[in-house]
């Protein structure tokens, strides 16, 4: 088995393409373009970072990032594209994901060869399945929290996003889960503020959540932001375990990668991951990193749900993008039964009975979170019909029959066709 | 005095600007582009985002970026690029720092109307000088720490970056400060690997520190690499202070914002903050957040250097943007003399006595780290001859005069000019 770590790169460079990736892999390794006293052959072949492979894309006309030079000055080499893997011996981090995200992330962009550099894929060695805990409840153990199987766990994201007062907010909750739904959340914009502490609104929002399942039987999760800092993130964890909660939101770019690990290991609920920020990452094709690399190490960290937009979102991802995001949440990363690690995708953004059938088809099956605000506060015929048409979509998808000839016989989908469609 | 935030975004946009703007602002207020049950006019008008100018640079020929829409399909557009300033009420956010993050830097990368988002400048309203600590040693602690006073602090980094054993990295420390360096620090790839332990590697530092000190009267500052899990940096932590450490070092991208946070508040040494991978966030013109916005979150966790590249260092930073970034280092935060929050700009990348002169003039003080690796190990009369020469060319530019003339009396600094220029 191996135990090197593999990155994928997309590259483009006015120097040589093996000259380029040489150049990558001597600054991620030995860290310096000169020897140095102490670097012996037997370091590098041992330490140093391996070019496994260049797959040469093709020429572009013009540099994609500015700043970049090539090998010679005044030479007007065009830039090339390649695809570039690069690979390092786990004995250079050590089962340490700040080492790795240092290690592959690092000073790798602002190397002067390059006019693009983005990392697409990444794969860890299995010794970090045993250095990381992984999700502590992922795809079955959401579905236990909220006893909802068979269909997607159907869900809304507090709104407006800052300004609602605790009370507001439990009323909110409290219409929405009597409207049926399974799964409230905070937006990553809802902290701590003065105008609704935390732990008011927790305790206001249980409260409601206890009500409803006395009555339903089952427990809606309220994914609560607690990114904040470390002490106070470890306060708002107890207050929400000891309170009976069964979820905690972190934003995962503001918390960062050590915070969450943290958390994780302190946590016995599950925990929510929020990309807010993640076109910083990703929205270039030129410049960061791919969901399917960025999502890896939060995994590892060990959260339960990962944000992936929604097919025909208000924001710019395309469709394809958002599929291939979710799929690598529910694509193990390791070959461990005894350990899974697959994560439940959260699609928000604009969803609505609509994009149910699309959805289903292109992904197969029924393990997500599914988060609708306008899309069943919206419906004509007020919220319950709202989230009924939600569920009747993704019962007629699961049929294969389509939500159109299943709409002629269930009224909410067909009024939420006619609005959102 | 104001207390609210206040960013400053660079944006490209094929909606009418202030079209743009609105949107920006309700997306990162109120979350959502249609009104809501509980969306008040009063509400909006405390909790809403406000759009405090708009400054239009210019039309552009392409998008910058993909996946952006105007406001009709099929509409041919030009992308129109403006300056935007967009405020905060604290009450948003509460004085968290990871409530700020998401605000300014959230769902606002993937918005559809942008094809340019990048965050330029960002303001602190001077309650968060009371909600976080800033620097603990900053710019006189530093120099305090290391006993130089009227120079830059002279330092080197640990190369090859991994492989090294901890004795082979005492060598080079013993070498190094034999040498008269003032700073030794890990590279960011150095972290607590099989091959070289963190608890090994920093007792062999340490006793060729104490050696030294014994000799000299001053300690020189070892920024010994922590980054990692939350509770192996605690333990890290624990061993340099009870050891007699003065310095750890955090990769800042890969600790994220809590762990920085909360390293902070449970240290008594300096922190180096290490901004490996910022070329992610800066590297385009297009995307991200620039330096200046960037060092503001680290200082105020507390850092007490930041990395700033160095003058035609290796990599491909323009040397405008190194001066400026350096300069932002120096530049308080908040009007308090009672929290000096300046942190040391460190110099690195290709660094010798060359650029002294230039950098002294463009800067205008010594108050910064300067680290050499090449500049002093590739000297032609030794490793002692380097730091001399380093030492005579920041003299040489204290004094005002050109380095050239200075060199005709102190070879070791001829004979880098001859080198290295």
């Amino acid at each position: 088995m191996s135990n090197r770590i593999f990155a994928t790169y997309l590259i483009e460079t006015a120097y040589p393409v093996d000259q380029a990736a040489a150049a990558m892999a001597g600054e991620q390794s030995s860290g310096t373009f000169r020897a140095m006293p102490g670097e012996t052959a037997e370091l590098l072949a041992r330490f140093g970072a391996r070019v496994e492979s260049i797959d040469i894309i093709g020429d572009t006309q013009y540099p994609s990032l500015p700043h970049s030079r090539g090998p010679k000055t005044g030479a007007s080499q065009r830039p090339r594209q390649a695809k570039v893997t690069i690979s390092w011996s786990v004995e250079n981090t050590g089962t340490i994901l700040a080492s790795v995200w240092s290690t592959v992330l690092g000073n790798l962009f602002e190397l002067h060869h390059f006019s693009a550099l983005k990392l697409l894929t990444l794969e860890f060695p299995d010794s970090f399945a045993d250095a990381y805990p992984g999700p502590g409840f992922g795809v079955s153990g959401t579905r236990k929290l909220t006893g909802v199987y068979d269909r997607p766990i159907v869900g809304t994201i507090f709104k407006p996003s800052v300004g609602l007062t605790p009370e507001a907010t439990a009323e909110l909750a409290d219409m929405m889960i009597g409207a049926g739904l399974d799964f409230l959340k905070d937006d990553e914009l809802m902290g701590d503020p003065p105008h609704s502490p935390f732990a008011e609104r927790f305790e206001a929002v249980m409260k409601v959540i206890d009500r409803h399942a006395d009555r339903t039987g089952r427990k809606a999760m309220y994914a609560v932001n607690i990114s904040g800092d470390m002490d106070a993130m470890r306060r708002q964890l107890d207050v929400i375990e000891r309170r009976g909660g069964t979820c905690a939101m972190l934003v995962l770019n503001s918390t960062g990668l050590s915070g969450v690990i943290e958390i994780r290991r302190h946590s016995s609920v599950a925990l929510h991951g929020h990309r807010a920020g993640w076109g910083l990452y990703d929205r270039s094709p030129a410049l960061g990193m791919s969901y399917l690399a960025y999502q890896k190490f939060w995994r590892l960290a060990g959260v339960d749900h990962l944000h992936v937009n929604g097919l025909r979102n208000k924001f710019c991802e395309p469709d394809d993008s958002v599929i291939a995001s979710a799929q690598e949440c529910l694509t193990p990363m390791f070959a461990r039964e005894d350990r899974p690690d697959t994560v439940m995708p959260v699609f928000s953004s604009a969803q609505s009975a609509v994009q149910a059938e699309e959805t289903y088809r292109r992904l197969g099956t029924t393990d997500l979170i599914y988060c609708c605000g306008g899309g069943i506060i919206g419906h004509p015929h007020g919220v319950e019909a709202g989230v009924r048409s939600i569920h009747e979509a993704w019962q007629a998808a699961r049929e294969g029959i389509p939500a159109t000839e299943y709409a002629r016989a269930h009224p909410a989908l067909a009024a939420a066709l006619d609005s959102f469609a």
